[in-house]
């Protein structure tokens, strides 16, 4: 297998991660601007398939309709010369000061109003460009304060939002799904939805559930402390996944945004094992584009940010490549095997077994020997780590 | 008001809570065993009004059937001499070696058979005892490695097992709901279902969701560092707080089980004022028990274990005694205002307005003056905050 | 008490911390920029006593010495209109791209040169306006990568640029002291002296330690999780608490920088007790300013800045009220004597003691009944919790 | 180079680690008693070279002295056997009821001078087995609440006491040197010394500061979420790593103890790199034990415990055989003096230069552009780090 990255590996950028300028709390840009176009000529070069936007990277917060026209005519020619595509777009409800509170769900009716108006701009847009994926990361639905926002009202309003916009794209007949993008705080106190578990809570509650699923980031669950391989199998449970954003972060801090593996390289082999390969006994996998959403360091210059986009690219690929080993390796199938990971996918009860069957089944119960678990009946699952450890590390 | 409490305030507590021993990872017990009728005596005398437990907390894992008759008797009598009533029952799918790799998720399908059948048999208990909860915490239901779990099995199992359970509770009549209680980690390096939202979400995917809530937990979401008024209040959002566990954490660390209010008293006092007044707009509002799932420290002795019980109640008392005055403030009623809090209420469109209605209205976008938002606007939340900070410091 | 903030309570406040316009991670200014005298005629109104400063907050990184020299004139005069002072004023070398890697410790030898003219001119402009205290925040003073920085050889440089400094001031004759302001991590994924407790450790390997203490923040610390008011008071131990930031931070996430008691508000009420009142047996405790180092919220306008102003003052009055009474408290008193807190500040030897009359005190060891602190010998913490609870809550 | 462990190797192990039962917070033992003879004989045919123990883990709290003597025998002749030596000896003053609040610092007199007298005889056993270091972890040491302790009072019992056994060990030409073990907090909520950099500062305050140095445990510092490389860098700088606890922790919850490298593998990596080959340019490295505190998980039966000893090992070859390689690899050395990583260890100054020689210097202040570091001077340290991750990976 090769680690250089082709368009059929599907790896995507978002324009705001290649174009960050370096601006943080506590200073402002190390690098000047890129345009849309050189982007898209660097992309293709070094190997992805596609670009992603919110409507703001690509022309500013009150762009006249003329100066918009004119970036979107020229990201189109750029697609076409280079064969680029958009697979996704989103919408930037969080930088402009009106959005100081939020969008859907600011307290500011008026803004509230406002904000629906620029999104279902921008899903117009979405179908033009052919996306596929309309995400919804909603950073500044949130509140540093407890008093300040009511909750149950925020989510009334959220949900109003997502199914007027689902209405609008029903009726317009677009090919296009939602995906709402979890994250628990920055840069508000406590965002919505703080969590992909949050977000399928949320989501069974809409009109049309069907229409909108999630788009997780590995950086956003990490900062709660949350095992994102694991959240990401139940977001497959719940057949949610319907686009994710790779990165790296180390830890519970402020997001960091690393290039994908520079961070829990673990989490990271496990996850991509999963997207690759689906459940350890099969099961439904991934089929959407692997989107980097990241930012290149702020000590770095522009050959950093190409640097950082192969980085990204060939970490992914190395640990689809450890990942193959691991899945292949007689002795790997054999611990899986003894840890008895394969027999959890039998069901506890038998093929049309009732509760008066189980209760009738001494063996379940009364003959059952629970004292022989002291002791024996290891699960052998360090065992196991062992060999993923090594597997990771190229050792096997 | 008074901070006495009477069985009017539904305060319960956990026969494990105040029958800690002391025991952690690094030391054993430093307190002998309590009788539970000691501790139901001390409760209705301490002002509590009911009692919760573990199958095993009355009576030892592997006990005899006349052993644990007996211990059954004994609790019966005790209630019956108190008035303490058993408002919720869980059952102990954790300690014993058994369940070392969990219970209804284990990957030995012998153990997922044998939890099933412990459950089933505490759930009569449960019906006798005149419980309406019926708590499920999944605390070994999890894993330290990612290989070493199939999640998506897992949940399958799990449905498995709640399906069945409710499947019986329906057939038998019991006047009994589930509650799922979620956590993060501990003892488990990752447990399934670590937020409230993700059991939200799962219960979702249930063959009975209306009877399947959740038991959230202070200490728990906080573990996460998520906001638990903010959870409590996405809970209610989705009618599913059917009980609660209260208690004080102090940050991301180990499960600390502190005396409520010990932790964190601004996200206490925010909770408190939501189950008792509901949303800032009013709204559906928690009536069942006040449950308190904490441990007394370590340090003390049978002294400090009333002690802690008290505390617990009176901590919830004063913070109910200044959630009243903050509500009835009228500088906080015009704070609310002035913040927009209720605005939030006001659905974003008209009565009976379409998207296309919306976007035909100049106001809502081509005539609205986003940049007065810098430097205009304000929403006054520092203020409102600091309302709220003086109500809790008893300075208003 | 009144909680009417004067002089004599010696308030003072960053000029960048009312300055703040609102920039973060994800969005840009919500407020224009304020004119330092109007900031110092109102931090005068509100009861102030001191205003701090970086060299960038009043003088645009590379002004001209021109507009260097009017802005200090400007400043000057307000503080002679008003009698604000300015105790304590600090460099910024975090913000200019120049310092992508640090200052003192930056990689770039020739950026470091220019770190140290940078500090060396502003020194003279605090000695100048008679400040006492130089802080020195390294913020970016760190790495996101463990092979990108040779820690020990930025620990040697760190060490000679404030060893090059402490002689400038002595030769100088100038009346002010250093003290290190240390935070974990945010902008530089891992920062050097990420603690209070390693700052202090880098101190004692510096030529003038003497000279050289500590400007620990409250948000910092607890960023990593870790006990502000016990890292204070091990600050005191070490005799460096040279100066303070006060502000507010709920958990472990991104730097918040909130209001005062907006964060943990059992710590901060433990702090302005060890603040004001030392140990609880007594003991050196500070008289410094209490210095304020937070953000108004970007939701807020220049209204909302004013009422942070005055929101962080009350606060910290408020809490001293409180600690006031809890010392004053007979109950509490004798809580704390049950708890043998004060039992603590007796040596554990006996006066003249050595190591062999502890052998031979056969109570020590031999005849010392440990077995008896299995139930007995409580410790009464939880009751003393309470009743600081309590106090906090004004309920006493 | 081998990945097969020989006593040339140093590698260690707890007695309390391979001995663990699985206890922990909400089950009890899953595993029987393993005794010290047969761990012994295991760790020697595993490839460790040596064993370490507290006195409780080899004879139990409350042991006749009769009994004390059979088990030091038994170590004795094992060792004899085997070749294990005993390079570490450490002392529990934290599991029996009597250390509920600490030895050195409980609030408890009498408590205090019973652990005197308990470290006192170990320290003679420690010097008969011929260990050279004596870790001391304070985990009792500390508090729950801010009122339960007076932090600077437990300091200077600290002190007190590490001083008398300074004295001690001087006096009987003992060769042994001490090493605290800091950790941020479990069991207590909050430890006295919880980081390496408060310890270190605290050490600095002893009478014999030479005589101690640190224990640093990965898993402690990351518990605060610390970066372990940085801070074992920020302890050879102050030259205090005396001893070194590797294992493995995933990121800020409780103290998991996990095999090392099935934590942060990234910092695993540095790690192993620092302690191999010192700093980047060379410097002091540690030539002490490789020793293991970790806790074979409690799913594993024995064949699991020596399955975790082994993966310990192996890891930690691994990842110097990866270290070893990247040192040497020519692209590596290329990128780290472009990231100017080597001119670090350049004074800033030149030699003989003085203050007033740098203020004369124009080309370090006003000639210098600082202007050309906006989208020029890039550090190229993603480089470095794909570097470092592809030879993590096995892949360069």
């Amino acid at each position: 297998m090769s680690i250089t990255p082709t368009k059929a590996d599907r790896f995507s950028f978002g324009l705001w991660t290649v174009g960050y300028n370096g601006t943080d709390p506590f200073g402002g840009p190390t690098r000047p601007a890129l345009d849309v176009v050189h982007v898209v000529e660097k992309l293709a070069e070094l190997g992805a398939y596609g670009l992603t936007f919110h409507d703001d990277d690509l022309f500013a917060f009150g762009s006249t309709d003329a100066e918009r026209q004119t970036q979107i005519d020229r990201l189109k020619q750029a697609m076409a010369d280079t064969g680029i595509v958009v697979p996704m777009v989103t919408t930037n409800l969080f930088s402009a000061p009106v959005f100081k509170d939020g969008g859907f769900t600011s307290n500011d009716r008026q803004v509230r109003r406002f904000a629906l108006r620029k999104v279902l701009r921008n899903i117009d847009l979405a179908a033009e460009l052919g996306a596929k994926t309309f995400v919804m990361w909603g950073g500044r639905e949130g509140a540093e304060y407890d008093s300040a926002k009511d909750i149950q009202a925020a989510l009334a309003r959220y949900k109003e939002a997502v199914d007027l916009l689902g209405q609008y794209v029903v009726d317009k007949g677009y090919d296009l799904r939602f995906a709402i993008e979890p994250k628990p705080n920055e840069p508000r106190g406590d965002i919505l939805l703080p969590t992909l578990g949050h977000a399928i809570a949320f989501i069974n509650s809409l009109e049309r559930p069907e229409m909108v699923g999630l788009n997780p980031e590995v950086g956003h669950e990490q900062m709660a402390g949350l095992n994102f391989a694991a959240g990401i199998a139940q977001a497959l449970y719940h057949g949610k996944l319907f686009h994710i954003d790779l990165n790296g972060q180390r830890g519970i801090k402020y997001d960091q945004d690393l290039v994908f593996g520079h961070g829990d390289l673990h989490n990271a082999f496990a996850l991509v094992d999963r997207l690759e390969h689906g459940a350890p006994g099969g099961g439904p996998a991934y089929d959407g584009p692997r989107h980097f959403d990241y930012k290149p360091s702020r000590t770095e210059d522009e050959q950093g940010i190409w640097d950082s986009v192969s980085a990204n690219m060939r970490t992914y690929l190395l640990l689809k490549e450890r990942a193959d080993a691991f899945r292949a390796d007689p002795e790997v199938q054999e611990a899986l095997r003894a840890a008895k990971v394969d027999e959890l996918r039998t069901p506890t009860l038998n093929e049309g077994e009732s509760y008066d069957d189980l209760l009738a089944d001494r063996s379940a119960f009364e003959d059952f020997d629970a004292a022989a678990y002291l002791g024996g009946h290891g699960f052998g699952f360090v065992r196991l780590q062992q060999l993923a450890t090594e597997h990771l590390l190229g050792a096997r």
